[in-house]
């Protein structure tokens, strides 16, 4: 679906979320609305999609309650302002929101807004009362990411071919939305935990002699990142490699570009990438690459980090579970970049390209 | 100087370091070598020139002092494998530095490394004490910040049109000193603090309208952003225009683009750019455009910030003083994106075009 035909379907549905409150009123009901509930205990892993999911909790908002009264209010604002954004073809940050919305209510003292921490939370009720993306209600985040590789995007009118970009790259954007795909050669995408390992790819030309895109997501990925690695697998059948430094914050931030966060379970469709698979750094490479001498002792932090992912249903296969409890019972983690104790250039040209020909991917 | 000529120049150098070592062994010496102290009493503020300096202390490492011996050696490991760098053409990571020389010592339990703080400051020993900037050794730190606007970059053989970027712009890498400028065409070059408002501005076709290039640093800025706003300026004549939040930590982050850092004082004059001028957010603009509903309460660790400026020498001059002491007495900070209260498209339409016709800079 083109940006343009998105964006009348989502100036529908927020017309249609004015609708229902009109309609609560002309039947002198208390205007009301459903809010699915983003509590712990309605976040399900589902096995099957591999995607964090919303069970079908919800709560509901009730203007004539008064513990509801403001935010029923200010979630009406935000709706109306998102909808202005997308009718005019502007965007806003979620803080130029807040900005935008904040004023004192006529012939009282009260501010509409006090701070963003009002703001945001509602932000996110409407994203998932209206199954909204944020970026398509026009809101943006912040963005981080660099993308280099052999695909030609059009943005905004401009044709942008990422293999022409020197050693500088692509700055992904937090809305990604309005990018058109518009030529692909690449067997594959490989996502980048850290910048300094990026460049080192970008320096030995691994992009040009690994036929692959690559994207650095600079530590967790930012939702425009992860929007964009999912629209490339996803629109362009393009599979997708990722590639941490060996702890449990690596393999986290694996998880997430996977199956999706907690915290925005309510949109891993469309930013978490089932199908990606983990090249590295895996506890096994320490022994068969000989990196004993590289690694990094465990803090308490990291500990009981591990603990945690092994609780977590998404790590809970036997590939993961070996690499975790490896990692707890050596009691060492390992960066990517030590893999430069072997040579700058052995990951370019040994480490990836073999472990990627051959298959040795962790689900 | 091109990239090139500058490598030999540095290789050079490098061995010069060499020779000196090598001439105290031949004269039966303890081999030794001289770094300038970087510790604050060392550094001075150059009204003249408004750059932050190194002065003349100096200390001198004695490879037959017993304290000194380990970091002479890693000292020498560390200059011989940037010789190596510069010579090869390649660039490293201080990360990847520091695992190319981790070892154990022949016949010994020791390694020659055993963390990476030990070879961070003898990176910056290095730097001071041949007076050749970090990235000029081809070692990196991480990058940040964006690049868009009217202007042609040569980055390894490609031509990069930064007007042709779409909304997303040039990720500017850790190393910039590769960039050739090819054609420019921009009355000023405008830095901004925030990656949100640099977005808005984007949005709003301010560098079209305004004949502008932008970079965004996203929040302090990294070394890359830093050298590249310093290249534009010194050899394009390009003059630039700041434009961050108002608080002190981004008058902070206005000076070190202006005047360098203290960390980094033997840099300044490579990194810094005295020309720089200050166009918001100001105390003053709080009265002068209505935003007295979108200040925010100062913290005490904001308050405890304004007095730390206020004994800056580089902040001894009327106009800063003046917003200083306008932000502590009012008790309020704003940011960029208070701006939004007014309408999305306030900044690019009135504010900014405004103040940099009516020259209402601060120095």
């Amino acid at each position: 679906m083109s940006p343009e035909t998105r964006d009348k379907e989502v100036v529908k549905i927020i017309e249609g979320f004015g609708d229902g409150i009109l309609g609560n009123v002309s039947k002198s009901e208390s205007p009301k609305f459903k809010v699915p509930l983003r509590s712990l205990n309605n976040i399900k892993f589902d096995r099957a999609a591999n995607l964090l999911r919303l069970g079908d909790k919800t709560s509901s908002r009730n203007f004539l309650n008064i513990a509801h009264s403001k935010k029923f209010m200010q979630s009406a604002m935000i709706a109306s302002k998102c909808k202005e954004l997308v009718s005019k073809g502007k965007t806003a940050s979620i803080r130029e929101l807040y900005y935008q919305l904040k004023h004192a209510i006529a012939s009282t003292k009260e501010n509409t807004f006090e701070d963003q921490g009002e703001s945001d939370p509602l932000i996110v009720d409407l994203e998932t009362s209206l199954k909204v993306l944020r970026e398509e209600l026009h809101l943006k985040a912040d963005d981080k990411g660099t993308l280099i590789g052999n695909i030609i995007i059009e943005d905004s009118g401009d044709l942008i071919d990422c293999s022409k970009l020197g050693r500088s790259g692509l700055s992904v954007p937090s809305i990604v939305e309005h990018y058109k795909f518009k030529k692909i050669k690449a067997d594959y995408v490989l996502v980048i935990e850290t910048a300094a390992m990026f460049d080192r790819l970008v320096e030995e030309k691994y992009p040009q002699d690994n036929n692959c895109i690559m994207v650095s997501t600079k530590g967790q990925a930012a939702r425009g990142c992860r929007r964009l690695v999912h629209r490339i697998n996803t629109e362009l059948k393009i599979p997708v490699i990722m590639f941490t430094d060996g702890d449990p914050w690596g393999y986290y931030i694996y998880s997430v570009i996977k199956a999706g966060s907690m915290a925005l379970a309510h949109e891993s469709e469309r930013l978490g990438t089932p199908e990606t698979k983990f090249v590295g750094m895996t506890m096994s490479d320490i022994e068969e690459y000989g990196l004993q001498k590289v690694t990094e002792k465990l803090k308490d932090v990291d500990k009981k980090r591990i603990s945690e992912l092994l609780q977590y249903p998404w790590f809970q296969n036997k590939e993961w579970k070996t690499q975790l409890q490896l990692m707890s019972d050596k009691g060492v983690r390992i960066e990517q970049q030590a893999l430069a104790s072997k040579s700058l250039e052995f990951v370019a040209e040994e480490y990836l390209p073999e472990k990627i020909k051959k298959n040795k991917l962790l689900p």
